[in-house]
């Protein structure tokens, strides 16, 4: 056995799986930013030869699954078990992908926390030997999710400051034994928080709690400070999110201060055109986590890195109910590098 | 290491987890029904003291889960992981639930499938030894789904004969080690089926190839007959669907004709009010599985069970861009009685 359970929410690998490759891909505005280095593939635009939008975020899972695959020298059919989820009602790119690469297949829902809830769970089967290789993915699209949870895009309709802008991407991990860009050591899973928001554009306040009592419990149980860690990663709170975060952490008595923190809604998007708040969407932990922060570990420019996804369970129906928008988070730890060196 | 795979889509528990505990609660037509003796909690109308149906779909799922974890003796602290899913967009009630146990908890979706990809990663953590308590949960109200996937029922619009009713109707399912109602001994994940409907009325048609695809699989790759079971049971294919399924079946050189096959969404309202082709929803396997079928594997009349959720991956938006529905279905194999006997 070779998965232990450690408090009430983090289980530790001792024969740690390990991601084997990672692939990232974008839309124009996230291949515009800073991290286009990490991008496996970058869409010229937000709509290519398909007649949705929702085919477009589709063809970005399939591709990043493909080019996952390609990189681990692996075909559709060694994927023992295929864990993926995405944004949309019936998380249909999922449904559709799965439908392409005919795994076995579980869908997984947790907002933009679910990149992290796929990668868990493909760690979970390869550490206990029920998979050889699992596959992670995870996506979102600006045009697909925009629309299903706010106003479509092309509305135009005026945001708040403090909002982010849904990023289109994906990213996909494939899980296995052996050596690869990074071991997966540990991970945390979240419990549903509520802060009590209730409005849709306020994602950051709404999902700094989960992130902050994720974080503090990962620390806690593992016996851990944050300079245990190079790099701490949110998932998507953007600029105010992170701030209240910080002020979170604080008050459980964990100094942000220690190491260094960083979001990938904001990473994704460094150097990019305005976004307002930041990036967010499934797709954002996932291109940045398999792609930017994977190539870093792999390097050796990062050794030890906490992968949190934030994500706010946010629904229309629910949000018109007047009903709060709770929120979870997911932490992984990865450790890159050679383990002997 | 006890687990094992074989084949493409099958794991095997040599030390199988047990259900500890089931729990199966539902609405005023499902309690008028044959099935009514099974069900914990009979709730007399569609709506009580909730402000929404979507909320009395939560308060279903709260029930079902604290109703199985009373039988177990066991409290919300002892779940170490919380697998739940359901029918609406984000699924909320799933969310909110967990939001209340306050357990470590992943999100799924697999439609109406839900119910057993949430026992089946709960026995999969259990028997890697990553969970002592695993809680699978799923849940369905017509109100809530009829009005996100086709119209409001208050509307009276009329349906095709083949349509199916949404079971109003949670069921969980407490997984341990040790002496339960019945062990879990495998497991077949499905893969994503598409047999091209596009019809959302016509549900079974979409979900028996999906059916038989996984079916087929299980007993094929364990070299199993279905005479191996007492009894082989599909979730909510209804009238339509089960005869297609059956024809499926022949043409993959399964006998049906060999063992009892039955369907959760007949049993369900076998005796009740006309439902047209049956029941249908992501409550309906739960709460036949966790409920009816526990007993009978408790009791010893039934041996060998396996259980079957079906699932439309049905969108409203995909469909209405002229996307088919895929389906999908995981099967659980049950056994009941003393294995000693």
């Amino acid at each position: 056995m070779s998965i232990e359970k450690q408090g009430r929410q983090t289980w530790v690998f001792p024969a740690p799986p390990a991601i084997l490759a990672g692939a990232a891909v974008a839309g124009p505005k996230e291949g515009g930013g800073a991290l286009r280095a990490d991008l496996d593939h970058i869409y010229p635009a937000l709509s290519w030869d398909k007649k949705s939008f929702e085919q477009c975020e589709q063809a970005m899972q399939e591709k990043a699954a493909s080019l996952a695959l390609a990189k681990a020298g692996l075909q559709p059919q060694d994927i023992d078990i295929f864990f993926a989820g995405d944004l949309l009602n019936q998380i249909t790119p999922s449904g559709f992908t799965a439908r392409q690469l005919g795994a076995p297949f579980f869908g997984l829902f947790s907002a933009c926390a679910t990149a992290m809830e796929a990668l868990s769970l493909a760690a979970l089967c390869v550490a206990s030997g029920a998979a050889r290789h699992a596959l992670a993915l995870a996506s979102s699209h600006t045009c697909t999710a925009e629309r299903q949870f706010r106003y479509p895009n092309e509305y135009g309709s005026q945001k708040p400051p403090y909002a982010q802008h849904t990023a289109t991407a994906a990213g996909a991990a494939l899980v296995g034994e052996g050596q690869g860009a990074a071991r997966i050591c540990a991970l945390t899973v979240g419990r549903v928080i509520d802060a009590q928001v209730c409005d849709p554009f306020q994602m950051g306040a709404a999902m700094a709690p989960a992130f902050a009592d994720t974080v503090a419990a990962h620390l806690r149980e593992l016996g851990l400070r944050p300079e245990n860690y190079d790099l701490i990663l949110s998932g998507d709170l953007g600029r105010d999110g992170c701030a209240i975060a910080g002020q979170l952490l604080a008050r459980q008595g964990v100094d942000a201060s220690a190491t260094h923190f960083a979001d990938c809604g904001l990473l994704l998007f460094q150097g990019a055109d305005e976004v307002l708040a930041g990036g967010s969407g499934c797709g954002c932990a996932a291109a940045v986590g398999f792609g930017h922060i994977l190539r870093r570990l792999a390097s050796g420019e990062l050794r030890r890195v906490l992968l949190c996804a934030t994500g706010a369970l946010l629904s229309p129906v629910a949000n018109q109910q007047k009903e709060s928008i709770p929120a979870i988070c997911h932490a992984v730890a990865l450790e890159g590098g050679n383990p002997h060196a």
